[in-house]
């Protein structure tokens, strides 16, 4: 069966009376790389931008095994029971590869999923990180136009996603095991250094001796890093997600966030930034996708790829003629 | 004093002699980011081009304090002894930041580049790890048509820096700690993973027992991995830069690599993939690097970026309308 397309009325309709079917299809549309749907999904961004920017973005990162997804999980349906509606992204740049992490995540999120104010949507497919993070920001907005007022974004993949998703959230959550060695300290710090709050997962058992451990070693190394610009200082937590102990806290903790940096300015001033920044991001997406959509490029791209590869061209040169045939 | 501009024909002719002060202005013409020196330099390129390629391409990486400047000053003075010419070139993106670390190789470096068969080049500066990859691979062929055999390419930074060395390099060294818990093996997979060789460093004195315990567990995690396209299988070594054991095996282990996938084919295979990616990212580069330099849109740009900053203009829409300002 061929789903009937929908107008832009529709799916601006739809979305803005928080109807879920359609805002799952909107999303989809935005993830389309037809070029007909390209167009359709820019048209709509713009006729929803009124709708948003009303939520508190929040990133959600921690290394894998450290429990992200039964955190998101337990903590998104604590945020659901308490009359916010909540929608969760994905950002995995390496789901193209392996799709064993959302399938696995959709499966652990099965609780949440049947909450009725909360959203879950899996994470975005994409030849490039960069790719993904326009689609999880699009995403975003297209939740918020549906009247959800708490996003949590999740890192699936490793390294760089990490700054991606904090340069598109206000707040940075990041999730620590305890115990973890010295020698975790120098991949994490670069990191560390971006979180707005530390959360110490797990701690139930025989682990809550080792989480309170863990929570004053963490706190001490919090003590290095020079205060933040926004004013805030990134605290430390503990949670559980069987015991659902921390949970409240944590939400507090984002809320003590919004209300000291909406005060004194921060929060404007971030999201100023980050809306620079995508500007930047979406030209210099827009300037690769025309060229490789380009006919004439499509059509003299094998060969220059063939005469790159048995060593005929230098990359460069090659490169620079495409350019050049482009241009004409 | 105002130095010369040198010519083009300076410029080949130093470098293909040799000439180690003609080679680093040619760096330097390279890392320039003016139009004028942009030019010359993508003409420098095509002229050296066919003197470029006979190298070996050696990148070496792993976390801070692994002890990589120290393994690469005695690596490289080892590898100089052995009537090979060795250039070190670093890849940081974070080295605009903090030029901590660049000092610090240089200093850390001094022995090897007082070498007469060494050549070392601090890391480029830029704005994206995209532009520091793009110099780093050219400096590279700058020092291939000057007659170095072996190029050892330093990681600086963390994440993804590591996938674009990798995505530039024949051989892959990965050096590890001994002691790392299994905490760092989540991290770590994704990058083992690339490795060609493991070294585990600061295997000396009361260090050795625990070295070769880690040797053992590392190689043993390395079987879990899927064999090789490349037919090469990663073996674990351990060395010492205090009492220099371990080197010549090192050393060894990259000429096994190279007779082996030189004889199956796997060595040209992989340049080809290499060269294609580069084509490809040479293009995105320039596609952007156009965009910026366009006068009108130069013009046009700070008014877009403050009727953003306002909110004003939704951040695509500004993309967008500055992209058909650019194609007028």
């Amino acid at each position: 069966m061929v789903r009937r397309r929908l107008t832009i009325d529709e799916y601006i309709n739809g979305i803005i009376s928080g109807n879920r079917f359609i805002l799952s299809r909107a999303i989809t549309l935005i993830e389309s790389a037809l070029e007909s749907d390209f167009e359709l999904s820019q048209q709509l961004l713009e006729k929803i931008m009124p709708y948003t920017g009303k939520s508190i973005r929040v990133g959600i990162s921690g290394v894998p095994g450290v429990g992200k997804s039964t955190l998101i999980e337990t903590f998104g349906d604590y945020i659901a029971s308490n009359n916010h509606k909540v929608a969760v992204l994905a950002i995995d740049p390496s789901s193209q590869k392996t799709s064993g992490s959302i399938m696995g995540d959709k499966t652990r999120m099965e609780k949440l999923s049947q909450n009725p104010n909360a959203y879950i949507r899996p994470s975005a497919t994409g030849s490039s990180l960069g790719g993904v993070a326009r689609k999880t920001r699009e995403s975003m907005l297209l939740c918020e136009a549906a009247g959800f007022d708490v996003i949590l974004i999740e890192t699936v993949g490793v390294g760089q996603s990490e700054t991606t998703v904090r340069g598109m959230v206000d707040f940075f959550l990041l999730l620590m095991l305890s115990g973890a060695g010295d020698e975790l300290q120098g991949i994490k710090k670069g990191i560390m250094e971006m979180a707005d709050a530390l959360v110490i997962t797990k701690a139930d058992g025989d682990n809550i001796a080792k989480t309170k451990a863990a929570k004053a070693e963490y706190k001490n190394a919090l003590h290095l890093f020079r205060p933040e610009e926004s004013g805030w200082f990134c605290n430390v937590l503990t949670c559980s997600a069987i015991t659902n102990e921390g949970l409240p806290e944590i939400w507090e903790e984002v809320e003590k966030f919004q209300a000291k940096t909406k005060s004194n300015g921060w929060f404007f001033e971030c999201r100023k930034r980050q809306n620079l920044k995508w500007m930047h991001d979406s030209i210099q997406e827009e300037l690769i996708r025309k060229f490789y959509n380009n006919p004439t490029v499509k059509l003299a791209l094998q060969t220059f790829e063939e005469n790159v590869a048995s060593g005929k061209i230098p990359p460069y040169s090659a490169g620079e003629k495409l350019i050049e045939i482009y241009k004409k």
